[in-house]
């Protein structure tokens, strides 16, 4: 059986990956009036007159709202609220499996984005945090922020920071094996989308300097005809010479190249353009933007890919469970940046001296220490 | 330790009701890739080309959402959606306990109906029916019915509904106790807000033809001053002479007293004034409208009450557990009249003639026969 046929099967099977079990079992008419008339009224007059207590009394404190629109569903695209609820409860099971979060699948069957945030942050009192999920750019960061700024908990788009994470993980491991500078090495990032965008904002606040975007229309400049706002944004902090060209333009003399964009659009000739000891994260789906074994023909030192059947898988399963996990423990209103570094360097610092090699800069998604080590960091970053 | 105290201590332990679990275990990437990428995209593909596979693939068939505004909780009123969570979370423990329901608590921080129905509407992708649930009258009268125009999913305030098939299921009961026909019988209901217009609704349904509604101004007539657009509408079917007066004035001569009101609102002298062998259901919650062993002394033959500790408690967990239980799974677009009758009579049949008493008109809630004769009579009156 092909993958896509196992995993209808499997689905088939499942009727939905998840279920809901009730730890207040209801077995005798005591057991009812405890967990439900009239007792529950005690903790509800409890939660009416001090609202922190909700989570004394509630699931709130462990429980995540994964959200999605369908806007931007893996490489599917724009497939709307029902066609993603597979990969809303994938998601869930991922959360619970890896961190020991409870997570629950919201797929909202609107994509206007005035809507969609006065919906999510309504239905926020039940949950302690919120995983925004494949939301189409640049609606995303919008909707992230606009939420953030009015709900108390933790909103965190994962494909913008999940990815970031992990990519600077393994980022640091990569400069660690090859003896370079973080302050020495220019960056080019080909994808101004979610990804792309959160990706340098998380290397530039943890302290590279020389970052160019690059998007379809190449790089991405003052006088780009496609800038959006998110693109603006992040143009101050980027392509400071304000430098225009092609993506073989962007890649000549840089050490980093960075794709979350789409097949085949690097070259061996832009890899041996690069200066020595080049680092690859080609994490197009399920095409990488160039191949591991021709981007190491060229001269790449270190490739990572988004799949997991080549080395340095960028899995963002790496991140979001321990980073929840520690924002809910330590009840944070909000994942900073701060946070998000403390989870790539507690994720790099997990491969060991011993371990690290050009084909080993990130930790296996299954090493049972990562979600415990992520989750410490976080929360030992948390500022209220 | 009083009951309260119990609460506060069980809900303290348990940190939540419910606890999320992954049906998909994922130990190896082989799990990874089949429950999350890049498998997950075969059902997800399957779903974007045909909605109704939706149902084949992913949860929605098995959950309900139990959503809340938080402005009519239990006795404590308009406490919000933060306090409401403790209500909402054992709510789907009964669900899951008595039906083998997933439910999930949506606990939504507006009150505007507008927006209510718009959310609703919206996060319905992921479920296959909607259990409203404590949002004040008559705000849910509208909330329910413009939901349900929108979505091809059952949508049903239990607070109205559930509590109108299981008194209904006690009076058939009491009817067949003491050998009344219902066409011989006349009903006051004290009580005009979601569960008393339900109760009516159902009961003229079910054949009754004689039913005087009262509020706390007394009699519901064409000259009451504050009558809503429920009230109107429930007057084209009741009250058919258009008398005035008092809750005494409507009790005099009549058969079966439904009270859904206020604590010790019926004196023993109203039941005195009722027809012979008069049927009380007084569910003003925790004191009712007449004490049991009062409306006993004065004549009552059967009655019910909202509370645990005396004989005929009148429970919704009779009734709302079995009643999605059929309804997923026959697939019913909505709960019609026809369907709530069925569960009404179903519930009713539990008792057989043997067990048939003044004080055992209803079936007790953990008799296990319920769940799955409701369900089996409310799948076979679905229509589509």
């Amino acid at each position: 059986m092909t993958i896509d046929e196992t995993a209808l099967k499997k689905h088939l099977d499942w009727k939905g990956k998840l279920d809901i079990h009730a730890k207040s079992h209801v077995n005798t008419r005591e057991d009812l009036a405890i967990a439900y008339t009239p007792g529950v009224a005690a903790p509800c007059r409890k939660i009416a007159d001090n609202p922190e207590d909700v989570y004394k009394y509630t699931m709130k404190g462990n429980t995540v709202a994964v959200i999605t629109d369908g806007s931007a569903v893996l490489g599917l695209g724009n497939i709307g609220a029902h066609a993603a609820l597979p990969v809303m409860e994938g998601k869930c099971v991922l959360f619970k499996e890896f961190g020991g979060v409870n997570a629950f699948p919201i797929c909202l069957d609107t994509q206007d984005t005035d809507e969609l945030v006065d919906m999510i942050v309504a239905l926020a009192p039940g949950f302690g945090g919120i995983n925004l999920e494949d939301i189409s750019a640049p609606r995303c960061f919008e909707i992230e922020r606009r939420v953030q700024d009015r709900l108390p908990i933790p909103v965190f788009h994962d494909d913008q920071h999940g990815t970031a994470i992990v990519v600077l993980a393994g980022i640091i491991n990569a400069l660690r094996l090859i003896h370079k500078d973080k302050e020495d090495c220019s960056v080019v990032i080909n994808g101004a989308g979610s990804a792309g965008i959160a990706i340098a904002r998380l290397l530039l606040r943890y302290g590279f300097s020389t970052i160019t975007m690059c998007d379809s229309h190449g790089i991405v400049w003052s006088g780009s005809d496609n800038l959006n706002d998110a693109k603006k944004d992040i143009l101050k902090y980027t392509n400071l010479n304000d430098q225009s060209g092609s993506l073989k333009d962007a890649m000549r003399s840089t050490d980093i190249f960075i794709g979350v964009s789409v097949a085949d659009v690097v070259t061996k000739e832009m890899i041996q353009s690069m200066n020595p000891d080049p680092i690859i994260f080609a994490m197009a789906n399920p095409v990488p933007e160039i191949m591991p074994d021709l981007a190491k023909d060229a001269g790449a030192r270190v490739v990572g890919t988004g799949r997991s059947d080549f080395p340095n898988q960028v899995n963002n399963v790496i991140a979001f469970p321990g980073i929840f996990r520690g924002a809910l423990e330590g009840r944070a209103p909000r994942i900073t940046e701060d946070m998000k570094l403390a989870a790539s360097i507690a994720i790099s610092s997990l491969v060991s001296d011993e371990e690290l090699s050009e084909d080993f800069v990130l930790p296996e998604p299954f090493d049972p220490r990562i979600a415990p080590t992520v989750a410490e960091a976080v929360k030992s970053h948390i500022s209220k």
